[in-house]
């Protein structure tokens, strides 16, 4: 089978590896029908430094189906259709049971040693009964874009949303116009925000943003941000902010822009974050700080139903599909911000 | 009148001052019956850089007896004994009516110029109809040292453990042994804690977080201080956190204590937390932290009464007692921690 596999900066190839294959009772072997890129395997990108550890399969968002299970698979078959969160999680130990399947005690992730990365061919997948969750449509069905947002940065963007508190009549701001920080435009949209507004310069973003339910657009960063960002909330700031970045820039603004009281949901990936989390505007404002990887395993069933009924399409975010043979010119573009999210399809 | 000045590093005295007096009519003018050190003025005291801006007068924690009230004060009159929360707030603001006293849009601090420290034997009370709060005591009361806590340790303490989601039933574990945790312990049996672990390895402090309803004492730190807090929690840690210092350690001890899922609770000055809050720990594990500078105003009224009535008494924190003269050495005290805090009598 052919995966993307991480060589080391800015060098991802496709190469052949040997077939997945099923190694515990409890896992299955999926057939990719789509993966995506995330902002965050651009991290790994990007990553200067040496990497003594080799290179390694790379992507953690997919969907697929299941060609062949282990004997104590019972919840998933051969043929199904099935979305794969972010981590694999056995849905069943304490923390799962919290809701925090990205803490299971016997889970883990994409591409780590012996566990194929998402975005190849073919996926050995540890823990299958808790980890897949089935989608009664088609490999051809053209829910997929939409259905493959939800094994990341739809689930991603809704833990965002819920942990900076947002319900009816709240009033958000986004930082962040990736396709997590856009995905929190909808899922703010859809938990009942009356205003939401997302700080972007980019024109291609924006229009993604307002079509998710954004009403107001901030292109300023830094200290005019902020000034904006005062000017719309009367001077006292935001209620709920949403943090999609993880740099120390992102979150500056985002516990700048909080009002008093006021609660920033996070989730971007804080690699940029440098020393550490500001602690006074903290302290000063008492503000809570809530979020981290999502658990999208937990949100799966609900936002899942609302796909497939159609109230709920992030499938925008992605506007750039290639086959799995240019995936090293899906991370370029993404680097260089030629695309918003990319969507790889093996078979093309 | 006298009143205290802090003048540089491990520099403080006590100075003849011109009187108090009434500036604005919203002003009250309080004679000091009870002032105490708190642990935030060891930061100053410990400051060893320049400070251009001079001598200024020190303490925020003060009770006493109105001598005079400006024409537009309403709620306190000549001769009530009132306790003073650590800021100065109107109590109508915005802000002031979510419960955030310490943002009061009004407000301010005490020993900001024009207005005097606590540490003396009068203070020019701004806003006072706002900041005041009458107890039905005489000055002489064995209760004077319990509602003097009010003005910000128990206060502070109450503010932590409800920041950090701490309920019936709950299993807390309180980062910090000064003053502040010690009332977070006390704040914690009240609401109802089942099991309180203190870190601690000072014999006295430990004592008094018994008396508090303190369950579990964990003399180590570090990496020692988590393994025997995994010991404690079945290896998840804790669900409820409260960081009582404000050091680099003891954000790292907090959220490395907390269970995924957790509340840190935090109201430590975060003057020891360098660059900043480390975020991996929050994001690995979805952590919320919350708190900071507590609205003790907000507060004052619901723990007033159970001090009147003998349900709360916080003031065991106070184990060493000076005249005002003495402040010098009460700060000398609590700096090399032979003392956990310091109350002054003006008048002794």
């Amino acid at each position: 089978m052919r995966a993307t596999v991480i060589h080391g900066y800015r060098d991802v190839r496709l190469e052949e590896l040997p077939d997945s294959r099923i190694v515990e009772p409890t896992d299955a072997v999926v057939r990719v029908v789509a993966s995506c890129i995330c902002g965050s395997d651009l991290w790994q990108y990007r990553r200067e430094e040496e990497r003594p550890d080799g290179p390694w399969q790379i992507g953690h968002e997919f969907l697929g189906i299941v060609e062949q299970v282990g004997s104590a698979v019972a919840t998933v078959r051969e043929g199904d259709v099935v979305i794969a969160p972010f981590v694999w999680s056995d849905n069943t130990c304490e923390l799962c049971l919290d809701g925090l399947h990205t803490s299971c005690l016997h889970g883990g992730g994409w591409g780590s040693p012996g566990v194929d990365g998402g975005q190849g061919e073919k996926v050995r997948v540890p823990q299958a009964d808790g980890t897949l969750v089935a989608a009664p449509v088609g490999e051809d069905s053209e829910l997929i874009p939409a259905l493959l947002a939800l094994s990341d940065v739809m689930g991603t963007g809704h833990h965002a949303a819920r942990a900076a508190g947002v319900g009816p009549g709240s009033h958000v701001a986004v930082v962040g116009d990736g396709a997590v920080g856009l995905c929190a435009v909808l899922a703010a949209t859809r938990l009942g925000a009356e205003r939401i507004t997302i700080f972007s310069r980019h024109e291609d973003r924006t229009a993604v943003a307002r079509r998710f339910g954004a009403t107001d657009v901030i292109p300023e960063r830094g200290e005019d941000a902020l000034a904006r960002a005062e000017e719309g909330t009367g001077g006292l700031g935001f209620h709920h902010v949403i943090e999609a970045v993880g740099s120390t820039q992102s979150w500056e603004t985002s516990l700048g822009i909080a009002r008093p009281g006021g609660t920033v949901g996070f989730v971007g990936v804080p690699i940029g974050a440098g020393g550490g989390i500001p602690p006074w505007p903290l302290f000063d404002k008492n503000l809570t700080v809530r979020g981290g990887v999502a658990p999208v395993r937990a949100y799966l069933p609900e936002l899942l139903a609302e796909v497939l009924d159609g109230h709920l399409d992030p499938s925008p975010v992605f506007d750039l599909e290639l086959p799995l043979s240019h995936v090293a010119e899906g991370y370029a573009a993404m680097d260089e911000r030629r695309a918003i999210k990319v969507l790889l399809r093996p078979g093309a």
